[in-house]
């Protein structure tokens, strides 16, 4: 029986998940896509965490009433890390409460301006004096005279003199880096549009953005069509590599699905498509290659080489992607074979290279990247922790969707919260953290790996918990979430892998840099799935390493979506993503001769 | 009854043309379409215009024998403008007496560089250390790091892998400006070719050049199947204005004219068109406009503003050009709605700039436009001088083509050269001016342009002259060339105001840069129509100002096609053209208070 749970609704968004009772309004956000700034690690002091409990009714806890007066303590303000939910709420959060928010990230790029919104594509009002007898100056340089010496394709040059022409030689110039892409007749302006992407392996998201005003207009996202030629990396880089025609079939299948995307985003703005001047597209190395059609499959191969490094920034219609007819698609700069545009979009988003002290960002998606940077220098390696996290090569294992398992808490009785509140079919990789943390907790697993048989169980546990350990027919140990899903010993084997994994590579990009992991300033969790994890699990298991004070570690959700914004909206930006990719260090983590040590310590989960 | 002539076959290039007995080997190259230096003027004295006279055996002059020992001189070593053609002869013409020849301007080139052959398109040769897991650069940075940063479209990025891969990371980069464009793989270097054309109103003619020698390697030439709506340039500019459809028609007909020019050029060369890299081409402003699709209507109506300035660079395939799929298409810059691209490249290729002293530059094409140079500073204008001498408006005017009276000697008797030795059916420009300067110095046309009837012709005027003199049934006056052609007053008026339009053109720019005309150092004749012109003649008629010392004048050629052929050699001439371009001030001669006054002097006849 799936536990009762209950609905949330953020505003402004209008998102709506449900959670199982006692959740926070945090972890409520986060599962809604919303990540919330928590400098103080969640502890309730910096009172960045602010949000509006508009229904229902609830009393502040002591450390909200430290933060906020009466009056904005009747008006519903509250912390997102202290306010439990135990009804159907809506809850409000201003912009300036979500990390990587405009508003935030405007505030604080005072002493630096390469946030500045200055799209590449942007809008020059020009208004000229037609020509005469005396002054026959050519269209073209006439326009350049104005808005300095730009280039234009045939097109563009076919276009531009009726244009000028409509109204008086008035109007708008559109420019993309330094190349006329459109002219708009008349005085007033009309708003120029941009979209970003970020190409995941498993899902796609897309958000419109206004480039006058950097303001969101809509967002859609979708699974990764590629899905069906094969779930991880790998199979695609196989699939691709097979023959021209199986390579072409995995381009057309991402490239419709973002056309389709791209309509959906400009009919929710209602604009049409030809007001899109660009689209910059962030993902791993071979998601990118496969958007733009080159055979990946160097990448399945030692030494893992990738064909491009440089950010592509090239027509749209190259790549076959229906936006302006001269819009430009930019795609990310790429560190190495599994180190690609969306962890350069991460260190974009999250300026970690800004941060002062040592600062790690972990994504954990289909592959874990792992990002460290210090004093101007930058260090970033992959590994292979991916399939576990997201249910593979779990017995009863399945991605975050609806009928999975994506929390256990184990207080009187062992909780489990279901997607889409549905009968729960399976678990993933949250839960699956959460699960082996308590079991951990609780004596039932040992520090290495070990899952209790009922006859080794502490004799104080509980009957609740106990009771879930049973002996299969063949003589296997399993724990019993609900009924047909359970974990058996050969998945605590996995997780070990996957999160010993991760943990090596800390260790050693830490080793190389010759940094203590206790001068770490920061260490930030990316991806949509890292947004789901709980800290003190992911802790207990030693995926971040326990060492590491909480309050160190934020969540900063889909830094690869930000990173692939910001491109967009700052040309500097840009350049910073191009200079980040080529300095930092690819470590290559196999060629490390400490590594395989490492790894075999991480196994171990810590005592 | 056509007059006999002789055949005349040119060496190495193969062309025969028929020319009258008596007629220079200066002359009759010109009219094969091979212009002789004669920096001398033609006196014989600087030995600049050496050919071999394979056959007949004929005596030396006295200048020929100053110029050339005994040994020469037996192996048929002459002087082109010395010698005349009485019998069907064969002449070998060395690469070093032709104007423009590349070996000249390489001669002359050591102390200024710009025409030093560094195509835009070039070959790097590459042996890259294949990637390795400590070495893993992608392989785009990889190649960048041995030839330089580069851009490339999608379609290379997704070819590049696997050719570098082809033959172990060597082979060759092939790069246009900043672009790679292609890469082919091993260590034999295979030639890469580039093509010029002149795209002139009436004629095209194209070049096939070997981009690593600079070589020529084929010719082509054919009619401007534009020609079909419209023989002169404001008809063809009314057509294409009619709607886009007319538009896309007169660009279709250009451009699959010049992709089956490149067909045969290639063919000729032996190479398939993928291995033709760039082309170049030159034009009056208008059929560049047409060439690249775009609406000229706007030259054809005041003020006459082109739509482009700087020459343009584009993807071949925009023009729709059939050459490598990443071939590059450079259109020359043009400088006004009737001074264009094929003035710019004459600049170009005749070096105006840098002669020493003011100097002139004259294509007396379908327009006739004249540039003026000196000291750093040029003007240049345009004239409506074309219709008259490409035959329109004359009453049995006919272009240069079979069966035109192309020359008119009055010796004994009055001769004829006929275009193939056909009957005559017509006259052409160049006879036209024969014709009238001979009436002009045997007294039967006034200084003001009468054509004097019977009666009052001068008592001394022999016979065979007079007897051609014959008054029509409606009592017009009209000279008898031959039977069914002839020339009335009507022909002599549209020859004044031409030849006036263009000397009135030649006096304001000389006033409005305030040179006298005897400081001239040099006077430029150009364009094919300019080749075949008589110096005395269009002296005689005032077309060239008669103050000029004839020694001065030079004939220059297909300045056009010179122009564009150094484009393609040249990156160094590019910039130059887009320079001499921008440098130069387009004079609207309308405009000019005294240009009325100028043009109806000019329009008598010098006494």
């Amino acid at each position: 029986m799936p536990e009762q749970q209950v609905k949330v609704k953020f505003e402004p968004h209008g998102r709506v998940v449900s959670v199982l009772p006692g959740t926070k309004i945090l972890e409520a956000a986060a599962q809604a896509g919303l990540t919330i700034d928590t400098p103080c690690g969640g502890a309730g002091k910096c009172g960045k965490c602010r949000v509006r409990l508009i229904t229902p009714k609830s009393g502040p806890n002591e450390a909200e009433r430290a933060i906020f007066d009466e009056n904005a303590l009747k008006e519903g303000w509250r912390l997102a890390c202290q306010t439990t939910l135990y009804a159907n709420a809506v809850v409000s959060i201003p912009d300036s409460s979500l990390f990587g928010s405009r508003h935030q990230i405007l505030a604080t790029s005072e002493t630096d301006q390469f946030h500045e919104i200055i799209p590449s594509v942007c809008k020059v009002k020009v208004a000229l004096a037609p020509p005469t007898l005396q002054d026959d100056v050519p269209d073209l340089l006439r326009l350049e005279k104005e808005v300095g010496e730009f280039a234009a394709d045939i097109s563009m040059v076919r276009e531009l003199s009726p244009k000028l022409r409509a109204e008086g030689f008035k109007g708008h110039a559109i420019l993309s880096g330094n190349a006329l892409i459109d002219f708009e007749p008349g005085e007033i302006s009309n708003a120029i549009y941009g979209a970003a992407f970020d190409i995941g392996t498993t899902t796609l998201v897309g958000v419109l953005l206004n480039l006058d005003s950097g303001g969101e207009c809509a967002v859609a996202s979708r699974m990764n069509p590629q899905v069906s030629f094969g779930d991880d990396v790998l199979s695609r880089i196989a699939h691709a590599g097979k023959d021209a025609e199986t390579l072409r079939e995995l381009q057309e299948a991402i490239i419709t699905e973002v056309n389709s995307m791209i309509e959906e985003l400009a009919a929710a703005a209602g604009i049409p498509i030809h007001r899109i001047f660009e689209v910059a597209f962030s993902g791993n190395t071979t998601m990118e290659h496969l958007l733009c059609g080159i055979d990946p499959s160097q990448l399945g191969q030692v030494p893992f080489v990738p064909v491009f490094a440089h950010g592509l920034n090239r027509p749209a219609c190259e790549l076959g992607i229906s936006i302006h007819p001269r819009g430009i698609a930019y795609v990310f700069p790429v560190i190495g074979g599994f180190v690609g545009g969306d962890t350069v979009a991460g260190m974009l988003a999250t300026r970690l290279t800004e941060i002062e002290g040592p600062s790690f960002m972990v994504d954990i998606g289909t592959n874990g990247e792992i990002v460290l940077a210090h004093d101007g220098h930058v260090w970033a390696a992959s590994t292979a922790a991916g399939p576990a996290f997201e249910g593979a090569r779990i017995s009863c294992g399945m991605r975050a969707t609806r009928g999975a398992v994506e929390k256990v808490v184990f207080s009187d009785e062992v909780h489990c919260s279901v997607i889409d509140n549905g009968s729960p079919i399976g678990i993933c990789g949250s839960a699956l953290i959460d699960c082996v943390a308590e079991l951990l907790q609780h004596g039932m697993v040992t520090p290495d790996g070990r899952l209790l048989p009922p006859e080794n169980l502490p004799p104080s546990l509980p009957d609740a918990f106990r009771r879930r350990v049973q002996i299969k027919d063949n003589g296997d140990v399993e724990f019993v979430l609900a009924d047909g899903v359970s974990l058996n010993q050969r998945d605590i084997r996995e997780l070990q892998l996957a999160s010993g994994a991760i943990r090596a590579g800390i260790s050693i990009l830490l080793k190389q840099a010759g940094i203590s992991i206790h001068d770490l300033k920061r260490v930030l969790i990316a991806g949509g799935f890292g947004s789901f994890i709980r800290r003190n699990h992911a802790q207990r298991i030693g995926l971040i390493p326990p060492e590491i004070d909480h309050t160190k570690i934020r969540y900063v959700g889909n830094t690869s979506l930000s990173g692939a914004r910001w491109a967009l909206l700052s040309t500097d930006s840009r350049l910073h993503a191009e200079t980040l990719a080529r300095k930092t260090r690819h470590v290559e983590l196999s060629n490390d001769p400490d590594f395989a040590m490492e790894f075999a310590m991480a196994m171990h989960f810590p005592a």
